[in-house]
């Protein structure tokens, strides 16, 4: 079927190959000529405005946006609600925050516009592998878009071994419908909440491995782990295989102490929104909030809060803690740290 | 070559039939008569001693502990150190602390005999699936034992798509040598304490799903979010697609409410240690911590704390907090909870 994709970025971008592999007609608009050309010169069609896309499809049309969340999705959208007729509809396929979705399903529903959430999970290597999809928005313009879908979807290949079940079949070919507007990116929000704590876990493993010490043994019982050693056979047969982990030994068979990165980790704000989801349903998240903290603590040097800390224990019992090149050490005259309080 | 397996439980038995399958001579002893039964019954050997187990067995011998940690295998242990001889070596598969080995390693030594400690992960799959294994001890008598340990191991043909990579290539193959005596349990006990938050992660995320409550909104705009459709999804494509989420998409499938459990959570000891090794290494290790706390609190109807805190809001707010079939509910002459402080 004919699909107009905004947005031909790495994930746009490989959308538009994966549909357009599987016989899909597509039209590509991006702001950036440069991301167009990237698919012109492999004779993929784009056009150079969202009227111009408009105007290229067919009515019914439909519509995948693929643009970074927030006032940028927002803004194509509002556009698009006010160049298309009743009966098309636009698919979100981005990060958006539920709420927004049910917003503007309610918006352009009045305008007879039809909205579909999509929380869209695979990365940079949804093209050869296919992407997980959390579809959310009304049953007849999901059941339209389902050849779209299905062909985005990793399919029943992926894994061997599935056990028998009921329910919906799509699960097992690597898409859902979740349910009305917003359902899919509450969906997609969660499972990158998990996705939060999931690598926290991994991350604070090896960094106890990592930081293993046994100077006290004699230098035949001593450690030397290896941890790009301990992340391949832990894919092998382990209780922990993922294909997180396969990633994490991928990354420590190629810089075993990581120097080439820095430790500075952004969050993309799905963390954020899957507590604020705990805290309205005062469900207790302990790890996800954790692995969200991890993150803020990992953009700053040092915190308000370790100065407040510090602050009382010079209050207490005279420290005066200063990190001079990584190292804390206390002015000459004040007592070593544990001699007087703690 | 030949094996003896000292337990014969679910681990010890399917380590048993998975070597003997690969035509290993394997001789068992177990002190319950019906664990030995159950291998005897498919044409296994069993003995019905520790001494007679000694006595079967060629020297330089092999002997697999596979036993639950703490006295029962210490106790074998030093039960074995009377009764082998110089080069015979004792391998612990349970899930010992690992300082105990490096006593343990110290104390045979003194008389010759090795010890290798095998962290062995892959539960009761590990017969189909081949286990993961994480060894320590001297590198002759690791070596001397690779026949064993490529057999128990999943091999090359558990995953499809392997990085190239530098290292060990007993790595790929699910086993590795981790270093000296201790450092198979250290690798394996962190591990666990990974696992665990793992698994904590996963379970917030369900937990966030289905406390999800969308009354508020019109009747169409409702979610009923499927968890076991959800959890198939995550399966196909996703970034968190892992083995624990393939028990866990059975385990709904086949019990969508999880009807059949109660909340109640056992830990085995490794989550404790690695936490341990994370104070010792001062490295915080929040998410796994947390993760601990979760199965500590699930054992509780309340705590202490809890009460701590009904009392502190007491005598603040004068309110009077009583839990009735597991509603809060306040006495009838208390203000509503947030009417007074908070």
């Amino acid at each position: 079927m004919q699909l107009g994709i905004v947005g031909l970025g790495r994930m746009g971008g490989n959308i538009f190959r994966r549909l357009s592999n599987a016989g899909h007609t597509c039209i590509g608009f991006d702001v950036d000529a440069a991301a167009r050309g990237a698919l012109d010169k492999d004779g993929l069609g784009t056009v150079a405005s969202l009227q111009e896309l408009v105007n290229a499809l067919t009515p019914p049309r439909a519509i995948w946006i693929m643009l970074p969340a927030g006032q940028i999705t927002e803004d194509a959208i509002q556009s698009l609600g006010n160049m298309l007729e009743p009966d098309d509809v636009i698919i979100d396929g981005g990060n958006t925050f539920y709420k927004d979705d049910i917003r503007r399903a309610r918006e352009l529903a009045a305008k007879q516009i039809h909205y579909v959430d999509c929380g869209t999970s695979g990365g940079v290597w949804g093209l050869e592998r296919g992407y997980c999809l959390m579809i959310g928005g009304p049953a007849d313009a999901v059941h339209r878009l389902d050849p779209i879908f299905s062909v985005l979807a990793p399919g029943m290949g992926e894994i061997a071994r599935t056990p028998k079940r009921e329910g919906d079949a799509r699960a097992e070919q690597g898409y859902i419908h979740a349910g009305p507007a917003g359902a899919g990116h509450f969906v997609k929000m969660v499972h990158n909440g998990v996705e939060y704590g999931l690598m926290q876990a991994y991350a604070e493993g090896f960094d106890i491995l990592s930081n293993k010490d046994s100077a006290e043994l004699p230098e035949d019982e001593r450690f030397t782990l290896n941890l790009a050693d301990i992340a391949e056979v832990w894919r092998r047969g382990s209780v922990i295989s993922s294909w997180l982990l396969d990633l994490s030994a991928a990354a420590l068979a190629q810089d075993p102490q990581l120097d080439g990165f820095s430790g500075y980790v952004e969050d993309s704000g799905e963390g954020r929104w899957t507590v604020q989801a705990a805290i309205e349903e005062a469900v207790p998240a302990e790890v996800l909030t954790s692995a969200l903290y991890a993150r803020y603590r990992s953009r700053r040097d040092t915190t308000f809060a370790d100065k407040m800390l510090s602050a009382m224990r010079l209050g207490f019992g005279g420290h005066i803690e200063k990190r001079v090149g990584g190292q804390t050490v206390l002015t000459p005259d004040a007592p070593a740290p544990r001699d007087v309080g703690d």
